[in-house]
């Protein structure tokens, strides 16, 4: 649509090549100075800037005109494109070399003055999700926008050329059984029914396979009523993956190439693959984490072998009685700050930490220049304990190694937010622009409720066990089975999972069987995709990936609002719409719904 | 993910010059047949056929196992590629030259038999729903859906080369001032609140133009809570565009290259553009209808000049008080039978036919072959009446001739209708394969509410009048108005609209004041668009085109349905995943609401 009637060049295009020529160009006063009584504008389209002159000698109605402009009014100007004086070059812009002396200028909309500055960053969260109009007129956010529509594109375009096709899923959908809240939506319709917004489209995937689409994706808005703490949207944008006759290799794969084009799109980098591969129990032992930051060392260490005779009786009995001591070498921090320190055991307490702090070992030369290890417990050590210590974990002058004593999965928790911790006040990943690609596989795929002991999938019931563990799982060995689970992980934050699924009736009923759901349940829960599983249902699996932060990570934002045109604040709103808003009773009385919720009404409360 | 562990090819890739070769293939049983005690099976995947047979001289044991398989059994088949004997290749198959010499088969999962034959149309469509995912088993169904696979990827690519940048707006959203009923969801942290799933991006779209994208599309999921009769669904997608510093014939240029880049993806068939273009005014008057089915004459033809001033008073006086009188030569369909009398009737009493019936002349030639206007009103026109009508109608033997006399509005209704029916009736295009696209422009801004006198707004109250027409406006004459509004339409489908938004004030608070709406209201139905507006709207306008039913035309189908991979029924529902479904008391409660709604039971409607 250039060039059309409005302009012949965008406003980015205008080159020493046009010198001489006459332009016409659209968009925003971007900003505005007064010369020696010269009126200079940037001029702003999507594109880029130009430099617009109102030379009085040109034209000077239009120069006497031109005092009038004010940031923001939308103008369409026509001039001639000119050499900029020599010195007044501008080498940051592309356009730098050039301006155009306008002869014409038609004011195609004035702007009032703005709510904020664009040209300042604005800490008002509010005031930016209000006016969201304008904050994304600011250069970074439309950056964030237009990389979001390549990556999405690389995307598209990749799983395409693999064969994939894209299918629409109904949003007006079914609760997801086991899952978070749904959102629910009366149907009115069918009078007290409701349809639910869907969480992923995991039953629709899997019964396109069955259907024998073979390769599915979709690009698919997802939906949870989940409290918004964190970083988190009740709606979200998934990328989402099945295939039939194939195995979790042939995902991998798949997903290495898929994050490699996106990422080349997003970046222009060439992320090298394949990306390494670790397993959950690896993971977990070395970062504490199933995602875990890989561009920083810190890891956790078991010293089991140093301590397990040791004459400290908490490091000993612990390891006696089944649980772990591990420890976290913190290269360097040594000068940790009271506060930071108490920063650190608040969270070590809210991972589930059972004692009161963390112990430590403080290494640090003393005023007559001797190494000294400050610690509550050195002393408890005996000699060859300490050289082990100072062995395993290459403790060094200026170091400050945490323990924890306590059962794995404490220490997994503990140590792995521990450890995260230090790195962000260390500033470990400051400078970083490493992309630490990570594929977690073989998760457990039953998980035991520490309440009612009863045995939950760890990723949902229609994962499949690894075919080597299921005999485990016939000997009821159920914490030992591993599932045909991975996940996708970067710089410490999961990108995606996915899992092989079960396509066997028996097994599937053997799994419905450990996971206590009769068949009333099942028939209830599950009926169409078991109905569907008995009519010739290939082996499949999947994945989906979180479009949302991997947006985010390609524009090196810390939040996934700053990659959403428009998306809600912690409550759920949408300030600029004022969304979402009353309904009044009669509305709600057509799709058969009251509000239960009555407003406290302040009087009322003050009287009782 | 091809080759992969699972198969070296596609069923549809293994050819003559395979021959001797092993592979390995998947899929289901497409039919198994017994030649002789020789198995031969039919394996099915999502590219095609291949013929596999079981020789008990290549492996007796297979031979034997292969006869328990039966049909959508799942298989993993190796063996090698051998030339069909002379006589048995099947040409209308690309594998028809070859088939497999099995010599091992496994089986991946047993079907139970289908409920439904895949190879026979099925007629009951409730079992065609429940049972989608083996509906889209259909050669047809999964062709259908891979087709809307590959024009929607044809829409993106094309209007990511155009330059617009697809976003995402909220699916949570607001409720639509003034359109359908929204589908309301819920706000559980907002107790008391709803949001509204959108009717269109309409609001963001133009925010956006606000922000300066310029250029945004989004295939875009739609909601409407309407009755569902005829071929309507509660979700649909649109392909959603909105453009800045642009005019309508920007616009038109972008959709016919956008529509000749689905169809030739869709179809293979090459769409000359540019479409033709007629205005509101024209379609109405030639065809009764703004989506004008063009492949087909029977046109409405205004008799005033024939019938001013008629001796038939019924015509001459409806003329002088400001009607018409119109008609549709219907060719070489006098032989109407009694049957199709009373359905047009029926139609016509529907469209708002005043009269008991449609007057008509009927031509035929008597047993003595003399030609017969056979009409209740031929002898009340005059000699020159008669042949004037004869010559503007162009009337031969064996046409039927329909009037009306009445409004403008009701003639167009009433024939316009008339004239789809009896193209229907007389089959004018079933072996049609044209592709009759065309734009209808000029539709009227304002539209005259019969009951209040009011006026309202055609499209919405953002669309802008024509740049001629505003002193119409400013003059009062409201019903002259026409606005910058445009539809595409095909084969008398309206395939989508649009127009060019207003972006002065000043022109948007006149509208609003014509439309009625006070600044009260506007501020609260419309308030952060009309604030947007005040900082610097630039020009701007789109179009939005339902994809559901371009992916119908293309694919040859009568209804979205068959291009939806999981469409609601009539009556809102998903049979398949039995959607929607009941709530529980305490999760309604959880999100503030509860039902009204008492099913009624039958024993207590017999008390009362």
């Amino acid at each position: 649509m250039i060039p059309n009637a409005y302009r012949s060049l965008h406003c980015n295009a205008v080159r020493s090549e046009h010198i001489g020529q006459t332009v016409t160009l659209c968009g925003w006063v971007n900003s505005a100075r007064d010369h020696g009584g010269v009126i200079f504008i940037d001029l702003r389209d999507r594109e880029g800037l130009t430099q617009v002159v109102f030379r009085p000698e040109e034209n000077a109605e239009l120069a006497a005109q031109s005092h009038t402009l004010r940031d923001e009014d939308v103008l369409q100007i026509t001039g001639k494109v000119a050499a900029r004086l020599k010195g007044t070059e501008n080498a940051k812009l592309g356009t730098g070399d050039v301006e155009i002396v306008a002869t014409e200028c038609k004011i195609l909309n004035k702007a009032d003055v703005l709510p904020f500055q664009l040209d300042r960053e604005l800490s008002n969260e509010d005031m930016r999700m209000k006016y969201r109009y304008l904050d994304l007129r600011r250069e970074r956010m439309s950056k964030n926008i237009r990389t979001r529509h390549k990556i999405t594109n690389a995307a598209r375009n990749y799983l395409d050329g693999a064969g994939f096709i894209e299918v629409e899923t109904p949003i007006l959908s079914n609760p997801t059984p086991e899952g978070a809240r749904d959102f629910l939506v009366p149907a009115r319709l069918n009078p007290g029914k409701f349809y639910a917004l869907p969480q992923a489209p995991q039953q629709y995937k899997q019964l396109m396979m069955v259907a024998g689409l073979e390769r599915y994706f979709q690009i698919a808005r997802c939906f949870r009523d989940e409290d918004l703490r964190a970083d988190r949207q009740p709606e979200f944008t998934q990328i989402d993956i099945e295939a039939s006759f194939i195995q979790r290799d042939d995902i991998v794969n798949l997903v290495e190439g898929l994050l490699v084009s996106m990422f080349k799109a997003g970046t222009g980098r060439d992320i090298p693959a394949p990306f390494p591969c670790m397993t959950y129990q690896e993971a977990m032992d070395r970062y504490g984490s199933d995602k875990p930051d890989t561009r920083y060392g810190n890891e956790i260490v078991d010293m089991a072998d140093v301590f397990a005779n040791s004459g400290f009786k908490i490091f000993r009995t612990t390891i006696e009685n089944g649980g772990v001591v591990r420890a976290i070498n913190a290269k360097g921090f040594a000068g940790i700050t009271t506060g930071q320190m108490i920063r650190l055991n608040e969270i070590a307490t809210q991972a589930g930490m059972k004692v009161k702090q963390l112990a430590f070992i403080k290494v640090e030369r003393d005023a007559n220049g001797v190494l000294e290890y400050k610690s509550p417990l050195w002393k408890f050590f005996s000699e060859d304990e300490q050289k082990a210590l100072i062995a395993k974990l290459g403790v060094e002058e200026n170091d400050i190694v945490f323990f924890y004593a306590g059962t794995w999965q404490e220490a997994c928790d503990i140590l792995g937010r521990v450890r995260v911790e230090i790195a962000n006040m260390t500033q470990l990943t400051k400078d970083s622009t490493a992309l630490n690609f990570l594929w977690v596989v073989d998760f457990p795929l039953l998980a035991q409720d520490a309440e009612t002991q009863s045995w939950v999938a760890v990723h949902h019931p229609f994962t499949r066990p690894k075919t080597e563990d299921i005999p485990l799982m016939e000997a009821g060995e159920y914490a030992k089975v591993r599932a045909e689970a991975y996940d996708v992980v970067l710089n410490g934050y999961e990108l995606g999972g996915g899992s092989i699924r079960i396509h066997e009736k028996d097994l599937q009923a053997k799994l419905f069987s450990v996971l206590g759901v009769n068949e009333e349940e099942q028939a209830h829960k599950f009926g169409h995709i078991l109905d569907a599983f008995r009519f010739g249902a290939p082996p499949h699996g999947g994945l989906a990936l979180g479009l949302d932060r991997i947006a985010m990570l390609v524009s090196g934002e810390d939040s996934i609002r700053e990659v959403i045109a428009f998306p809600k604040n912690n409550k759920g709103s949408d300030l600029m719409t004022d969304s979402p808003t009353q309904i009044d009773f009669k509305t709600l009385r057509e799709i058969y719904i009251q509000s239960t919720y009555k407003e406290k009404k302040p009087e009322a409360a003050a009287v009782a």
